[in-house]
């Protein structure tokens, strides 16, 4: 169901301006280049605008926010807005401190976001206009049993802010308005390696910078194109004796390697 | 001997705050995960005593120091301290520039810290309030020979700042007031990758962030755990062809996969 | 031909001075080391002369330039300079924004450097004062039909600049006055991550440096090195069945398995 969007990716190799975090930031570049995107990093506020221009769409994410770059991030946003190109908002650590609470809110007021990727506890503090996370990690898991709340209170998100909202753990759920996929694909050892959020948030990025006009199918794909990788990962991970490096390194390896048909077999995805 | 220190880590997945060098930064949230804990960056002055406060540890490493960071190491070290937290100093460089040797000076006047970890050059710069340091390598090793030597100037720092003092290199020492630790795990190619000092440094933080009433003990269980993944990865390198890259993707994997059975067979600790 | 250059790096263990972008200064640290050399990332403004003093070369690359950077990377460059340490100069993205361009001539202007390695790109925006490239990677690609033209004015570039112009791709060429190299190394695949770029001009950094006063021979050899290992690690990761993070694991291993005999039997070069 989504070849289309593999296949723009393919034939395009999107340029995606990423301003993220020192942390993941290699890894980041590296998955957009294995999904068939081209990264560019570049957070001075004299350049963004510019670097901003020659992409196909902007990622922001705030895993180690500074006085500097927030400027920076606001610029390249409205940059991206003014051309219409899609701006993906990763919002890590939202509600931790109320420096990255209020940089959320304050990127939210200023920008206009496509998508809107984070764990429960991330989307549930920019829902709630607060809240409390432990650290980067989801305070809170997606079960069989509040599902449907989650659904709901992301469709309100949804409309709220006219963006995708993906909301990503153990299930993951993508939401535009009244659509919803509830996706099943990844593996618990993707939380035992470092930025695995921020890696799908960039392949997000990559996918609807191809994608513009399909924002939630493009968002669904990469969403399920890197829940697969994890899933297969793991497989050769046990297979082979690994550990958690071992399990990244195959991880980026399927997804540069992942391709329609593999997708097709693969993915565990439900609308509702 | 170090099984209930492991325990405690598995089970409490200590949250660690690192503000640490940008170079090394990603292997180091990685090997935090592998050994159990979870990992969080920041430092942004603003946000740095809120993120102190919701952890177990704080690891600062001044690897790639400037002036914004100092004051940000400062203020967290502050909260860790008067909340009770274990803190950890790894003095990357302290000697090879002003900059690194009055920087740490400046921390240990300001931050009680509970460890220490450095190599040689980076300890004797300590202790002799000045030295000389050919970049982030140790200048002189710790043989037989030198070794009473090296243990007693580092039990009066030990005595001096409180602090738990490991000095690693080939020989690695952990000398905590009267008591005193000699480990012989570790392998040369661990000098072959970047960051083995740093990521030690941050396992040292989970251990003690989820062991800190036995600081010593969590400080020698890490800098074993650590170099005996290094002997295995080693190991491992040499069997399948591997170079440089490879051991470091099988040392974080050791580090994710060794257990208490494991670490007893393997480690070769001492105590004087 | 080149034994004796890579003699001296294994003997000297030359010491490189990074000031690099946060992107690829992990695997820039690694490469350094994998191909016998030791890094040292500095970029604060109180301590770059320090650093650069007690090292054998510095390499400067712009990937993620910032107004704190841009002057610390002035003054090592003068302080390398004065003490006639080899200077290499990476312009990530030149012609990409007006910072880049504009920080690539003041750069220039300052600083003289020894080597400067980039893409035809970014070769051709130093050339022309001008130009205009598609992110970081290469715009144009060097064919048969117009390596006479970029050899020409590559040699005009190097004349006026005193520098080597070492400009990678496809093909390789290094230049040097009137003497030039065509050097065809090298995979698709090295595109394919992130950083082979910046890790190339890291390991010309490292052999020049033990080979100052051999310039256009020493960044051949790096040239020659790095894309061998990129052939090798191709043939590996097919038959392995891995993707892109496998080869840059297998491409860093192979930097630092490679010796003499191995690069007299699979470099490709000639003289022109």
């Amino acid at each position: 169901m989504f070849e289309k969007i593999l296949e723009n990716v393919a034939m395009q190799t999107p340029l995606v301006h990423n301003i993220t975090n020192y942390v993941t930031v290699n890894d980041v570049a590296n998955i957009v280049l294995a999904c068939g995107g081209s990264p560019i990093m570049a957070d001075d506020l004299t350049e963004v605008e510019e670097i901003t221009s020659i992409c196909s769409s902007l990622v922001l994410n705030i895993g180690t926010l500074n006085a500097r770059t927030i400027l920076s991030m606001i610029k390249a946003g409205k940059k991206a807005n003014e051309l219409g190109l899609p701006v993906i908002l990763d919002p890590v650590g939202a509600g931790a401190s109320k420096l990255r609470t209020n940089m959320t809110f304050k990127l939210l007021e200023e920008v206009k976001f496509s998508v809107i990727r984070g764990n429960i506890s991330e989307i549930k503090t920019i829902y709630a206009g607060s809240g409390l996370t432990k650290g980067v990690d989801a305070a809170e898991s997606i079960e069989d049993e509040n599902i449907n709340e989650i659904i709901q209170f992301t469709k309100d998100l949804s409309i709220g802010t006219g963006a995708v909202i993906a909301t990503t753990g153990a299930t993951d759920l993508v939401v535009h308005h009244e659509k919803a996929y509830i996706i099943k694909n990844g593996h618990p050892m993707m939380s035992k390696i470092t930025g695995s959020g921020c890696m799908l948030s960039a392949v997000i990025g990559a996918y609807c910078g191809a994608n513009p006009e399909q924002l939630i199918d493009s968002t669904a794909a990469a969403v399920c194109v890197v829940g697969l990788s994890g899933e297969l990962a793991y497989q050769k991970t046990i297979a082979t004796g690994g550990g958690t490096s071992s399990f990244r390194t195959h991880f980026i390896d399927y997804v540069s390697k992942l391709d329609s048909s593999l997708l097709k077999e693969g993915m565990k995805i439900e609308s509702r």
